[in-house]
């Protein structure tokens, strides 16, 4: 593993000098350690790149470190990782990803995950995003996650891009059966010309289960963001989706949230809010003694953290 | 002017044995009474089909009325109307359509108008649309409103579809100048198996133009409605949009509301609710003596209003 991948794995997955649980590096499309444990079982795939993890039916507090970094230009990373987490497992799975790219080159991640969560199992899952580096190549991340929850399975997901990634296309798909819920947390910052790309798509199958999905983003400089989300309300289910973006500089945003109720059970909420930082926050912080830079590097914090 | 159009009249107009104001009836795609007035002048296209009307500038709280029926099947009536309201008029406009077809071919009424609103003018634009008949034949209602605000010009729509029209695609677009606003409120109900598709496309331009769009509408028994909006926020301006739909029976309804902030000083904002009528307001009404029916009917009612 080379001093790079140390440092991206620092920012992405609270790597120090190693993992306290299951985990596998990946490095520049090699995998570059890995380690199973008791009850998670970490495998290379038979038919391509990427991994299969099976998490053992009641597993409980158990955390899984998946991260992958690509350290130079001219890298295409692709890897299909699948999840199956047994009934009743109670886990956690970090799933960062950092591209460092110094070259002219363009380096790219590209995962595409599957989760199968069986019947009242509970995932954790995180991921940061991140992009370093001083080249003009461009650097690329473009995640793809398949979700099927069964019956009483909770996930939270947990996704973060902090900054320097140019280009990402984020594809998010989930299928609920009945009292599923699905909670999704996305903070999304975006600076000088980067391009950010969301699309959800969910589809309550099931009686009584939800989704709840807040994307929180920030577009500065002369950065744009995409946001499309889609809600199929197919029986009796509740979703909410909600999504706030706070223009800086020549920011531009465009949000389009889809809601379809295919049920007369179907109760389907959304709320969208996109606008500068109001003057009277900035100057409340300001009459505190912060700068004006200050007060807005505050206020992007807390509203990023929200 | 046959019996069924005057019936429609009254439905969608306000008619009672005439018109008070300027007025032009269309009647299975030809005309059947015009009057202009000193301000209002109504006039042939020269190149098609349709209206040419010019409201003089500084005409006050002046009416006009340009209702279109459609009386039997196999009718497929297209029709451009442009509108010149001259600066600081203040006038309302009425638009209304009904088609009524015992037969079992198509009728159908496809309206396209264009508003071309002068500084400072108001106009107050009030379009019902309604359905009747006992043939199998469809009736449909395509409507296609072009409006362009110039500084200072006010429109506000209001916009009712009753009932009894199987087919709908209901597009708005509008361009607003500095200080421009343009509010529209949308009553929307079907019923059986009808369709209605409503489009908007609003592009704020000018300093300080601002949009103010809200959709009601009921979808009942078998009918599904798409509501599609797209507000750009190109300078500083002010967007707010909301579409609440209430489901009865088997009625579906997928809402799309995208908003585009391209300026820093944009500032956007979207609600959208979905669901049928609570349970604690039906039973909150019949506690006070209604039936179940008549408590639905008086919450959506109360709801078409709002």
């Amino acid at each position: 593993m080379n001093n790079i991948t140390e440092k991206l794995l620092q920012m992405i997955s609270n790597w120090k000098e190693g993992f306290n649980g299951a985990y596998n590096i990946r490095e520049n499309g090699q995998c570059a350690g890995r380690q199973s444990s008791p009850n998670i079982q970490i495998d290379s795939k038979d038919d391509g790149p990427g991994l299969v993890i099976h998490i053992k039916p009641g597993t409980q507090k158990e955390t899984v470190y998946i991260p992958a970094c690509v350290t130079h230009g001219d890298v295409d990373d692709l890897v299909y990782n699948d999840f199956y987490v047994g009934a009743g497992a109670d886990v956690t799975i970090v799933a960062g990803c950092g591209v460092h790219n110094d070259s002219e080159e363009e380096a790219r991640h590209n995962g595409i995950h599957r989760f199968f969560v069986e019947k009242g199992a509970h995932v954790l899952y995180q991921e940061k995003h991140i992009g370093t580096g001083t080249g003009a190549g461009v650097k690329r991340i473009d995640p793809v996650s398949d979700i099927y929850l069964s019956e009483d399975a909770i996930m939270e997901m947990d996704t973060t891009q902090i900054g320097g990634v140019d280009s990402t296309v984020r594809k998010t798909n989930a299928v609920l059966q009945a009292r599923a819920k699905l909670i999704i947390h996305e903070h999304l910052m975006t600076n000088g010309h980067e391009k950010a790309k969301t699309d959800f798509s969910v589809d309550l199958n099931g009686e009584d289960c939800g989704i709840d999905l807040i994307s929180r983003s920030v577009a500065r400089d002369f950065s744009h963001q995409e946001y499309h989300s889609q809600i199929n309300g197919n029986t009796r289910c509740t979703g909410h989706s909600e999504c706030d973006a706070i223009l800086v500089g020549n920011g531009t945003v465009n949000a389009a949230p889809e809601l379809f109720a295919g049920h007369i059970d179907a109760s389907l909420i959304h709320e969208a809010a996109i606008g500068k930082i109001a003057g009277e926050q900035i100057l409340k912080l300001k009459t505190l003694g912060l700068t004006e830079q200050q007060a807005e590097e505050k206020i992007i914090e807390g509203f990023l953290k929200g």
